[in-house]
């Protein structure tokens, strides 16, 4: 087993709430094993333009609580290809890293196992990502926090649409994956949840819409993933003004309020628990895997397979919904 | 004098947070003075429509907390013709409603006063609306709440901004009045405002922004009225992406989160007194006014005047903006 | 296979948030299946007392997002003794009701359990409590949003913890479990957590305390559940005064409001996954169990194992929280 | 008019939500004004042991929304004595300091008139104090934000009041001072509000909950400020379980929650405008003064005058607080 003795951490990817406790628990973890730990700026980009700096215990106090990520993120499409990974490797090199954490999705996943599978620094992935898309974890960091503003958001807008009686079309993020949609939706009661993983019927969504007109029932909550079939909110509205132009419908689009905001409670736990985890792996020798939870057990998932998960949702999901709007 | 029996109470126009607590002191106060109370459903539409019913003390019973309101509220363009306001005198005669409270915006008191001028029904306007564009008062039940919930997204927003290094185009409410922007720009340290009562030139918004690049400033808010010149957040994008593609630039539109949720402390205390108040001016024979606060004192506005206010923005604040933002 | 026509519902013991989405969902699951649906004010009291009423799908709308119950709850003496049960069970009986939902904690179990010996109405249990401290199910209604509402208060706290250089002792709910004090400790950074589950040494606090004055650390959490060993946090501080009288030290007892609020997504997600499953399961015959969910799936214990879990918590907490808030 | 070139900022007391926005104002409007701004950490004890530093534009990035104070505050006895201010002063003139802005309650503000009167330094005081109890301002920093905590602590413990029919005493912040209490209560339906400013009739209280038992109203809510003259919540229930010892009573005392926490957008937006002015007023010469704001005007107010305000509340909110709560 290789002794690990400078680690260097970075978020990457879309930003998720829970990053910074994650980048607590690794810097914290790593000083109490003697480690020096350095802090990566924009992702991969701050590798190659060499934006390293150590960080102490005390760069990561009072950041729990803190949406976003100090350590910043970017997209970089050097690193996707093989100069730009030497260039971040001899980076490291001068300041003798031998371990990479990096946070974020899948697709930051493929960069560290490309960066591994070339260079003798050993990555471990943590999940971070408010879509809960991932193969090979229960839950990511980020996504309690965004389904519970979405959640927040939709029960303003009920307000709303109960005063008015109104047919509310809201789109939630998730582009591959409708895990937001799916919760925030059968947590506000809404009628339909449209998701890119299931085929939804718009005739049996207009035809109940109407069954709901005749007995009434006016106020009516329509959640979409913006990956949907029909293209998001503004496809659905598109539908349905076209066959029931009488009904008051409106759209909403969540939009970034999604990715920010202090973390709920369990986003930082589990932004603790595996950000912890994620030097005990080095410190092991055990590298180059995403370290997630399944079944409340740390899980190692082979970088290689830690990617956007193909979920089946349980098709009894949506009969719930549909008798609990009713 | 003519001594007050039983009034009617409704609420008209946008929803508005905090309605739900003016009804509550309608009732509650109408109730104490040993008057009826009747509840309208969907504002003047329920007058037309007898959807008019008896109200206790229970009635509005936990209630103070609620977004939205419990009476619901409606368009009715019948009601802007005489026809429709003859039929709903009637409906309020068969009950012997001698005084009629309306909470809602200066298009709502417009029908209250051509209504008042033609039967003998004094009316009450209470200004209800989160644009606080009233002429006659300081404050308008659920501008707070509504710039609280703007400042809060924005928050959030941030966090993704600044994670990022991204320019966001933040469009709130206010078609005609821009003070929801103003407040919730100044509240989130806002690079720029754009409001309607404002020319904004987007030469220096454009300058200002490639000022900031230079020196790395690259996390940059732009709040947005929605009746803003340029068209909203989507029109502002426009002209930024045309003549700085370099940067990476975002739109979000809060949309009608901003209508809903729990009303605030002011906005409950507001919305209140205004119920009380507006009891108290019935008794009083005072009519055909709104009553407002001015400088903290309750005041009374003859519904003719208190109409939506051209503002004058005082441009210090425009100052103070640039100021601290820098 | 008895066939079920009526079911009645009830809410006992403490109030937790989510007991609202769990009524919502048995009304609304038993209705899709053709049964009468019968609400139960104040818990078994109202069994006794015969305050029992048919519920429709529109009694529960809008009431997913609301705190406390609609039900109401309370303790009740008489229903522990066979006569008071003979009583309640009469009063069913004139209503046919032939399948009951007790949504509450274990004391609530251990009576329903009792009736459905004694009695043929067969009994379906839900664990609401806010302590997740029930055997058999993974989660209970309403912990996730005390949890949620004791890490927002703590991270208030923190705020001036950290404008004064202060120690803050934070008393959380939890009479015989530690699981909120556990969670909003790792959640928002504290130093110690003491909970009844576990011996905390005095003595290691008072040195980490006076190693951390002797560094400046002089911001310091402490979480305590109300049952600790040492009396809840006002036990704690004596000691702590008593040896360190130098130290700006404060007590903050969050008490009541840990108990209400709007439910998190989760919550209502589980509670209405729970209320459905509790109708399946009287129409499947399973009947004197509890409904609980464990690795995402629903499992049935039976309701005299639905008790109070004795808890091991894994020590590896305890040393993620040491490292985490060095 | 002396020209100013070097300011200094602190915050002294009580810590209150907004303090942060205020220090962002000074900043950066005494940069925009070409001056040098120091930070005083930990209030006037920073300037005894020279705990100052030069701020820039930069170090009060992204704190607008944040709780607390960066310059953290402390009370200091060595600062009431004349050779304490001594040290303080010479410590500031090493610094060619000589301009003083002073965040803090009325305590802080006689600490910057002793200090004004003796030595050549102009200090300018800015009301910070959650209590709003300063003569010659509307609000002060932090009272918003307070209240708003207040009334989302009560509004969660109402779902239990109501679930279980129950009396909760509720206290909240106030030593000297009722205004959290009276505008907490107005805005959560309290039966009754106690503060220290008016005399209460414990027999009147007890004769009212007696009358709502009989009608069966056993939801209650009384508020009362620490400082009331029955020893606050504690106190108060004492009376009510000797003499209705049948109601389920309960004590919750929100304590150190109400004074942290995110400023709500009103408690930014005089913050903002407070310290923009402060820089203003030091500029123009006008020192010794504290700037508040009188209705919607800054108002320059002398230090000697700028004390606890003797309040008389308007009796009429209490005839309020009766009728709608009834």
């Amino acid at each position: 087993m290789k002794k690990v003795n400078n680690i260097a951490v970075l978020t990457s990817g879309g930003d998720a709430p829970g990053m910074n406790a994650a980048i607590r628990a690794v810097v914290r973890a790593g000083i109490y094993h003697h480690l020096n730990v350095y802090g990566v700026m924009y992702g991969y980009k701050g590798m190659l333009t060499n934006d390293i700096f150590p960080m102490e215990s005390k760069t990561v106090a009072n950041i729990i609580q803190r949406g976003g990520t100090i350590l910043k993120t970017a997209r970089c499409k050097e690193f996707y290809e093989p100069e730009g990974r030497k260039k971040a490797y001899e980076n490291l090199k001068k300041l003798d890293i031998d371990g990479l954490v990096v946070i974020g999705g899948d697709g930051s996943f493929k960069g560290a196992q490309k960066f591994s599978e070339e260079f003798d620094i050993p990555c471990i992935g943590l999940p971070g990502t408010i879509d809960k898309d991932i193969a090979g974890t229960d839950f990511t960091i980020g996504f309690d926090t965004a389904v519970n503003t979405a959640v927040d958001a939709i029960d303003k807008i009920r307000d709303t649409a109960d005063a008015h009686d109104r047919l509310f079309i809201i789109e939630v993020m998730g582009r591959d994956a409708g895990y937001i949609a799916l919760h925030s939706g059968i947590a506000t009661g809404a009628e339909h949840v449209l998701m890119p993983e299931r085929k939804s019927e718009i005739d049996d969504i207009i035809n109940e819409l109407q069954a709901n007109e005749r007995r009434k029932k006016l106020v009516n909550l329509i959640v979409v993933a913006e990956g949907d079939e029909f293209g998001g909110a503004n496809g659905v509205v598109k539908h349905i003004k076209e066959r029931l132009p009488q009904l008051d419908t409106r759209v909403c689009i969540l939009g970034h309020i999604q990715r920010g905001g202090t973390p709920t409670c369990m986003d930082r736990i589990i932004a603790s628990r595996l950000g912890y985890a994620a030097v005990e792996a080095l410190l092991d020798g055990t590298h180059n895997v995403m370290v997630g939870v399944v079944n409340d057990k740390i899980a190692y998932t082979p970088l290689t397979q830690a990617v956007k998960a193909k979920q089946s949702i349980d098709e009894e999901w949506f009969k719930i919904i549909k008798i609990l709007a009713s």
